[in-house]
């Protein structure tokens, strides 16, 4: 008998890839962190000696969701400013509370609610952009949660940095210093969006992010006033300024792209560049429903993001799958779109792939790390079970994940949390709402 | 001090009516199935003794749900057939599985599974039309559950009535006895859509309910095909069959509604006719986004409906309340369309108005049935709370209810069922799952 650290036994797994595959009576073998093996249960009994054994009898074990675009510490600012049209939730709403609120402290306690909720749905990895990167990659190390955490970049000071290259340069000094070999944490960079930077400055990350060998993500063609302001004061669309900038290639994660044409469509996929689909964002923002079922089409790789929770206001990786394959049916009058395979798939190793995390986490695979989302099935609205996969982006809700581990650490052990005080973050959460909802200011 | 049966004590209190208020340290009290009082706490602790005291600390009570439009037995075909074209899933599943399959056991296990789903997720109220609506019926009665029972009405023969004449006689037999004047269930007649009937037999069915005082409701601008047919076979829309049949007034609930033109919403709006938006359903089939912004302008009553769990494939109003408040937001191009309050509305009052049974239920008001759903926001996902009614469409999910009334009995208590064999359900579902799933007719 060999030992491990934890064997996983559910009735069925879905490993991710091969994409669509559901494997019953199969247990995962967990050590050191990382997946050791895939096998047969009844092989396995006879193999593996595990420190602990954990059996799910109504529930799938799939790869742990990654949320591919959140603005995490935005928990705070959850339902302040709804229903209210784009303009005026921006220069009324969110922009004037990030002037007054955002702080290390503030970024601090947002992120770990977000990580909190997060963990719950099932998600084991989540890309941020927001001020404070290197409070968000503490806040993540320190709860024990995979993140890719991007450096924003802007050309406009805030209480972070005062120009683009001094968010660049602190951007700088986090790849290198603690996160350039961390287990659970990566660094990219985050232009906000092509109206928030000049070409020079984006001629300045270009250099910055090539010799740092760092990918980048920005907003893209998520409204179509973006794409009109950037015809108006550059005479091209977003997508060309980026492409000029020598920034469309494999490096490069452009989130939303609802206003994408088929031409930038194929040249995205022809330089291997991936989108991050937030359907629940677009909607509540009213920017339009993303293309979805032309990008699979032309070869895109496609990941799923919630956005932050001023603009969802969830942080809910199920209810994104099953958007994301709903709105696609009705946008192409086709409901064979998006099948719920392809959902999952962005939710979890597209999502990979898209934020260059793919070789460690994204699905079930040996030499992984043990990023693992156990989900029951069990409930009265997830049942009969005639196909597992449509049933988990259809018929399942965030609360029936019961069982997470991020890299082989059991951070979520029957639907509760091993690790997180969520008394403590709601409290400090309620701290921060009297204090913003009191002012007058917001 | 007087007595009542149920002492109610949320932190917030959302009646429902006037629309939008939202009460803090308000308690509820119940007798004999109604709500008796809406009155401040302090007041309450000196005035009443109740049988039981319910506080609830972090929660919001709410009308019950109502979910306008479902076909409850479908539930045992949740997931059969999902990422097919619409004519392949009618055509290759739904009808070939509903030929097989439909009995009055069929669907008295599906008719419970889904009450035992609706009234998990705070759903108090539900409208149905199936084959076998007499069991339907029954199920709901004998549950505790409150229920519009609507009758097919078909052309065409199926396991339950031979052809429209024989379909109106079994649902007019249903109207006088048992359900003249239960507490809970009424009856209503549902032809299926205008493809599914001739004009003769429209003109049979306004006579019956007439006669009867029945209300209709029917599948109507579902789909552009729909409309399409209705040209090429009758030279006129289905709205306009119907209206030459006599049928839109306000006794009908046009069920959809997705392409309805202008001039027909607004005739619709004049003649009083309320309109059920199944959001999910309409995505999930490709059917379209319904204009339920214009709906809202030109006045219409709105209702909501999950449809059935083979098009859904849930029957979560939460997760239709959210869709609804999104996805208008987004057709209409404005992020202020349809804003939480109204999807609220939707699902509660502008249900129960659809339904005919407004005067009973839909709202926290005194006289009403105690038809009541208390909501847990103290969990992650809800806090901080700026904005209580943002946060119940926005950033709640169906499992934070916490406990549910219907007619003042305490169906849900913390989360769990007082009167419904979960396992039971589940073992049954899962007897024609594998009934279903293993013969090759489907």
């Amino acid at each position: 008998m060999q030992h491990c650290d934890t064997l996983i036994v559910p009735r069925w797994t879905v490993p991710g890839s091969p994409v669509g595959d559901v494997l019953e009576d199969r247990a995962v073998a967990v050590s050191d962190g990382r997946i050791r093996e895939v096998l047969p249960r009844a092989e396995a009994e006879g193999k593996y000696q595990p420190s602990v054994l954990i059996e799910r009898q109504d529930h799938a074990l799939i790869p742990g969701l990654v949320n591919a675009h959140t603005h995490a510490a935005m928990t705070l600012f959850r339902g302040l400013a709804d229903d209210l049209p784009l303009e005026a939730w921006l220069h009324e709403g969110i922009w004037p509370a990030e002037r007054r609120w955002v702080s290390a402290e503030m970024v601090r306690d947002g992120t770990e609610l977000a990580v909190a909720e997060m963990l719950r749905g099932g998600v084991t990895c989540f890309s941020d952009q927001y001020f404070f990167p290197e409070i968000v990659a503490e806040a993540a190390a320190d709860l024990g949660m995979r993140a890719v955490v991007a450096t924003p970049v802007l050309d406009v000071p805030s209480q972070w940095a005062g120009n683009a290259s001094e968010y660049l340069q602190k951007g700088a000094d986090l790849v290198h210093d603690p996160y350039s070999d961390h287990p659970l944490v990566r660094t990219a960079f985050a232009p906000h969006s092509t109206f928030a930077l000049s070409d020079a400055s984006f001629a300045e990350l270009r250099v910055v992010a090539d010799q740092l060998d760092v990918r980048v993500q920005i907003h893209l063609h998520e409204t179509a006033a973006e794409v009109e302001i950037s015809l108006r004061d550059h005479g091209r669309r977003p997508f060309a300024r980026l492409e000029d900038a020598g920034l469309v290639n494999q490096s490069l994660l452009a989130v939303h792209g609802v206003h994408l044409d088929d031409t930038e469509i194929h040249r995205f996929a022809e330089a291997g560049v991936s989108v991050t689909h937030c359907p629940s964002s677009n909607l509540k923002l009213a920017s339009g429903i993303a293309p979805v079922a032309k990008f699979r089409e032309a070869g895109l790789n496609v990941a799923l993001g919630t956005d932050g929770a001023a603009s969802n206001n969830l942080l809910d990786m199920f209810t994104e799958m099953r958007t994301a394959a709903l709105l696609a049916k009705a946008a192409s009058a086709d409901a064979s779109a998006v099948p719920a395979v392809d959902a999952l798939h962005m939710a979890t190793l597209g999502g990979a792939r898209a934020l260059g995390v793919e070789h460690g986490t994204g699905s079930i695979e040996e030499g992984k790390w043990a990023d693992l989302t156990c989900v029951d099935l069990g409930q009265v609205n997830s049942q009969p079970v005639y196909d597992v996969i449509s049933q988990l982006v259809y018929a399942t809700r965030a609360d029936q994940v019961s069982d997470v581990w991020v890299a082989g650490r059991h951070q979520l052990d029957q639907g509760r949390y091993t690790q997180i005080d969520a008394d403590g973050l709601i409290a400090r959460g309620n701290e921060w709402r009297e204090r913003i909802a009191t002012t007058g200011e917001i």
